[in-house]
């Protein structure tokens, strides 16, 4: 039998600010709803694999260890950081897991717990060590005034307007208000958007998703578990994976006007599924800033380059249209707690699939996609799930 | 086929101080090293695994990154943390990456700089988030305290003496005298050890092993490969893997003279290699103290709990018994760079099997292990590797 690996459970905390929870209790929350969902017994979870990023700049490290012991499990954990991308990070490695023949049956878990540290101020320290530490951070450049750079130059090159950009956020507020566990449910306007302070020209105050608290967790099982319980009550197999990696800082790379890795990533997903982005009706994007989806959305392929502000804006992006992207909120909206990123997107896709997506369902589809990125596009995760029927 | 994983080329930087080097180049260094000594085009490296404790806490997270744009790389690289235990944490996903079918050929580096923490005196901060960093470490509890609380359990219980005790560095200085990559090669007397003074009782100042800087890093690659190259250099299969955990903390622990998480490890690889504790006559395990070898060796199985201490004093793990324990000096003379010790030990076992450990070479043997604790057993890893005519 052709070992193919399943999501069959998925659960994820209410992201947002949470100062009366530690990271492990979040993450004990996101792990025993994930095991709560798959109905099964939390012993037949084999091996827990954690994606965070802060847990290792924190006081206590060891998040994995303290989490499966509030579970009361005593089972191998392994921890995986890649910056802004570890939970999608995390999941790859447990998806290795499966299809190694290692396990049968395991957990995934991405967990932040980041107010605390915005409360220190030390986030943006942080997060200079997804840049080039050294030769961007050092020097004065972070995160924002890096993505402005990528903003200018892709208005330059394709002349993309701020109010294309603002139409990301714009649209994922709209989706979020939808989304339940979402950290901010309500719209911005499109005015507010483009009159607010700039804090890294062209980007605007409200333009940057928020670091929060928050963690989800997926069960993933094997083709044995799954063919042992044919009653399962979810089981979307994993059809496409891909990872790859770009430098650090953006002078060492050839193009601003695209990220290499992001197009590898989702070049080898796709080629793994056997599909191409035509067939994709639904995706979870990293949109840390309005350029990160444009960027996403022209290198994954669903649009041509250059083209994604004009798409976003005219709406092709947005629910109902033949690709729809981020109607969870995506980071923007439904908050970013790193490590838990690449795992709530991922069960946004298999919400959808399983049609348990509320006011934000996505009508008949077979392929969802999630891309999540490190940094600048230092390391970018591309994974696709299918419908059952479609992905055996 | 059945898919075996193979380690195929290996290499360590010296370890010690090395305060004109960042850890990128400590890691650049020995990867570079490692696919020389494999004999293949570095292009043939699909991705690479990093395993580091530090450098999540440090300015630079992504020393990974950095490493492979110092090769001239870009491929996919994922970095593992499970504090002292990382290197053999990341050894065991690039395991996975081959065993999954997902790489044919990838690289596993450990590296750590410590050098600068030491000065900056947060080493030990770092290292109680290996511990329980809020009920153990902020209580005043260091890795220090609570090895020495395992020392006199066992000295308690079974009677283990200062003397039997101080025959682990004892005999590890001996050794380390013999390996050109070790940190310290000088012998330093049984007298010398009983008389330091003790740093947290019974624990002298001698004998914890020491931070230092170092990388080392393997090759590994699947069946294909080596079917496709019969001439290849190095070939040792891995026959055998365990990874367990156990609580952070000692106070939730059922007993402090033995630690379950390497029990465990020990009997999931035995088993996988289908052998037992009588098969194996060179293991390097994990002695950032004295104790931590003693437990070791009863818990692994080399010897009947209790007479780990009498057994070391007999001289029955030094060169030339039927079990020699740290040939290479072991973390005590070889130094421990956290992220690199796990894959220094398995470089040793490699340089053992190929008969390249020079002065330290154990006579005629089949089956080599390594175990790599994080904390106080929180984790352990335990690796077994054949010789290729034993291992197929």
């Amino acid at each position: 039998m052709k070992q193919n690996v399943y999501i069959t459970g998925f659960s994820s905390t209410k992201f947002g600010e949470h100062y009366d929870k530690a990271a492990s209790s979040l993450a004990t929350k996101a792990l025993l709803g994930s095991i709560n969902d798959a109905e099964i017994k939390k012993e037949s979870v084999q091996a827990a694999f954690f994606g965070s990023l802060v847990s290792g700049s924190n006081s206590q490290t060891s998040i994995g260890s303290t989490c499966i012991r509030e579970c009361a499990l005593q089972i191998p954990i392994t921890r995986i950081e890649a910056g802004n991308a570890s939970g999608a990070a995390a999941f790859q490695q447990a998806y290795s897991g499966i299809l190694s023949g290692l396990y049968d049956c395991v957990a995934v878990v991405g967990v932040e717990k980041l107010s605390d540290y915005v409360i220190g101020g030390t986030i943006e320290k942080i997060l200079g060590a997804t840049i080039d530490y050294h030769w961007e951070f050092e020097m004065g450049a972070t995160l924002a005034s890096l993505y402005a750079i990528l903003t200018k130059a892709h208005m330059k090159e394709f002349k993309t307007t701020l109010e294309q950009l603002a139409a990301v956020p714009v649209k994922n507020h709209k989706n979020g208000v939808k989304n339940p566990l979402a950290q901010f449910r309500r719209e911005i306007s499109l005015d507010r958007f483009l009159k607010a302070k700039r804090i890294a020209d062209p980007i605007g105050r409200f333009d940057p998703a928020t670091y929060c608290d928050g963690a989800s967790s997926i069960i993933l099982s094997s083709s044995k578990i799954i063919a042992e319980n044919p009653d399962i009550k979810t089981k979307i197999p994993i059809v496409g994976l891909g990872h790859a990696s770009d430098t650090l800082s953006l002078h060492h790379r050839d193009t601003l006007t695209s990220l290499q890795a992001t197009k590898k990533a989702a070049n080898q997903a796709f080629k793994m599924a056997n599909i191409n982005a035509k067939d994709i009706n639904v995706a979870e994007v990293h949109d840390s800033y309005p350029i990160g989806e444009i960027l996403a959305i022209e290198d994954i392929g669903f649009f041509p380059k250059g083209e994604g502000g004009k798409a976003t804006e005219d709406g092709l992006t947005s629910p109902g249209s033949e690709i729809s992207i981020n109607p969870s909120g995506g980071l923007k909206a439904r908050g970013d707690p790193f490590g838990a990123t690449g795992i709530a997107q991922i069960v946004e896709i298999v919400k959808q699939m399983k049609g348990e997506a509320g006011e934000r369902q996505t009508a008949d589809f077979n392929y969802g996609l999630t891309q999540n990125v490190s940094g600048t596009g230092a390391m970018t995760y591309v994974t696709i799930l299918a419908r059952e029927e479609v992905g055996k």
